[in-house]
């Protein structure tokens, strides 16, 4: 029988759950989409009434996917415990609960195994973390990861479709020869044609919360606090598709070409690594509209004993946000969690 | 008295070269100007004539500044030995001669100690390279460093005035709807809105030849061949201005402030890292123009022992090109190897 299914928040993220849903026949009922404000708004063809939420959003043996934005207002904040309480099956896309010791914080390659029977609330991972983790997980199970050193290429709909849409303001801006930085931009300086290596504010430390969000989303879903991880996330001028360098210290040796054959095999990933062939190298742009995490540029890094080298590119709004939440409802259907 | 002066190749190096020489007053004649063809061109309301390359275009005494394209007909290596041995000083811009033994790779603020009273031939070093040993050697003195991690995001004038145009055009096709790749294009993928992991072609280990410039380089710039390097060189959608995330593992331990320090008072650099402006945090943007090296996101990276993180951007036609070979000029000056 089909269960009931909720969407929280109607923006880039919701809108395109609402889209996977069908998309991949996610054996629920119509969504029923709520967000801040009542409205009705057509997508795909659909015309879909959005109220605002209330407790009756979430009926016993549902699933609600959250998409809501952060800072004031949370809607994951006031609503997602409440709807766990209830028994509807929450995924939550904010960062709200991702570091809860009860809420399991899942990428379905990587720890299903973080999902129980009786689990009503679950985190879905930031976007850059998503991607990483697929990308290494495989090789964290052959080899051991010791350190990571990751810098990140992130796009602008990571911000939300508005900031997207600020990017193209600042490019056409630009091109007429008029001032590039955006007076609304949520950007800390102009970002159509430039790079900023800020994404969150810094902490006392230096990092940023992005930052922090990979470091410790990292090793909770690899579910190994040992794991060293640095990393430096920066926002440049692409509208979707989040882009890594990704440097490996392992604990065992593992050649380039067995990680890739490793990563051939691993669900999710597609290798894209032909030396001969550098078109097909991934770039942001090869990923967007795609599910799949790419990878490329694997090598051997030989500063340091079992270093490896890779560059992970993926959809942020896809496998990084909506393509993952609607994987995580797919493995709680597959294993009789939801809908039995 | 002032010494004849040679610039060879009139692209955007070159003109800038031009310009730097007028700029900062070098102590030399008018510049006499030569390329591939012969033609008149107008730089500042200057009217230059530029010839084509015979020796007499380098007088003994002279400094000739070289900054032609590489590849066929390669200028640097069909002269640079040449106009060496007449006794006119070259200072090359390309990596011809860069891992030469007898040829000296400077970066005035790091080596000015290895261009000697006798030097005539000087390689200009990549300008990825240039910019972060400016801002990592004065860590080096201090605390020595035992491995570095970087990885760049390069802009598209990095590979000559022609590719940075290529960026516009492609830019205003997406803005028009159009398919974003130019057919003339020299990089591998679309570069507006874009970020594409390959500069110069892979060798069989898969790094490619400008990784393994600022591997090489770095260690000859700063004597020191124990340096681990493991470097991911990007190309970005931006017009000019190279950035870097770069992972510093140290030999002792220095704090991000002790750093933040040094670099304050280090030459040619400037630090941007407060953190409570976060708009002051430097771009590739906020670069473009000028001749410093500047430094923010300095932070103690915990991932490792004595690990600091750090982010360096600098114009890469400016200090990643024709400014570090005008320093140069000017080093031998006030050494007196040079007008004496």
């Amino acid at each position: 029988m089909a269960v009931p299914c909720t969407i929280v928040g109607f923006g880039a993220v919701g809108k395109l759950l609402y889209r996977l849903v069908k998309e991949r026949a996610l054996p629920v009922e119509q969504p029923r989409v709520f967000a801040r404000t009542e409205r009705t708004e057509v997508l795909d063809g659909d015309e879909i009434q959005v109220g605002t939420v209330s407790e009756e959003a979430f009926p016993e043996g549902g699933v609600a996917l959250f998409a809501g934005s952060e800072g004031v207002g949370n809607v994951s904040e006031q609503w997602g415990r409440v709807a766990a309480q209830r028994g509807c099956t929450v995924i939550d896309n904010s960062s709200t609960f991702r570091m809860e010791p009860d809420v399991p914080l899942v990428v379905p390659e990587v720890n299903p195994h973080a999902l129980g029977p009786d689990t009503r609330l679950i985190a879905n991972p930031n976007c850059s973390t998503i991607q990483m983790v697929v990308a290494i997980a495989p090789i964290h199970r052959a080899a051991g990861i010791e350190r990571i050193v990751v810098s990140t290429y992130q796009s602008t709909s990571g911000a939300g479709g508005y900031a997207a849409e600020i990017m193209w303001d600042e490019a056409r801006a630009v091109l007429d020869g008029k001032p590039g930085k955006h007076d609304d931009s949520p950007f800390a300086q102009q970002i159509a044609f430039n790079c900023v290596p800020l994404i969150g504010g810094p902490d006392q430390t230096g990092y940023t919360s992005e930052e922090r969000k990979m470091i410790h989303e990292t090793r909770k879903i690899l579910g190994d606090d040992s794991i060293g991880v640095s990393a430096t996330t920066v926002r440049v001028g692409v509208e979707v598709g989040h882009a890594e360098c990704v440097n490996l210290q392992l604990k065992q040796p593992l050649s380039a070409q067995e990680a890739r054959e490793l990563l051939d095999r691993a669900p999710g990933v597609v290798v894209l690594d032909d030396w001969a062939a550098p078109e097909r190298t991934p770039t942001p742009l090869d990923s967007a509209g795609r599910d799949d995490v790419l990878v490329g540029r694997l090598r051997e890094d030989e500063s340091v004993e079992f270093g490896l080298d890779m560059w992970v590119v993926a959809d942020n709004l896809r496998k990084g946000a909506a393509t993952n939440a609607v994987q995580i409802a797919e493995a709680l259907f597959s294993k009789g969690h939801l809908g039995a």
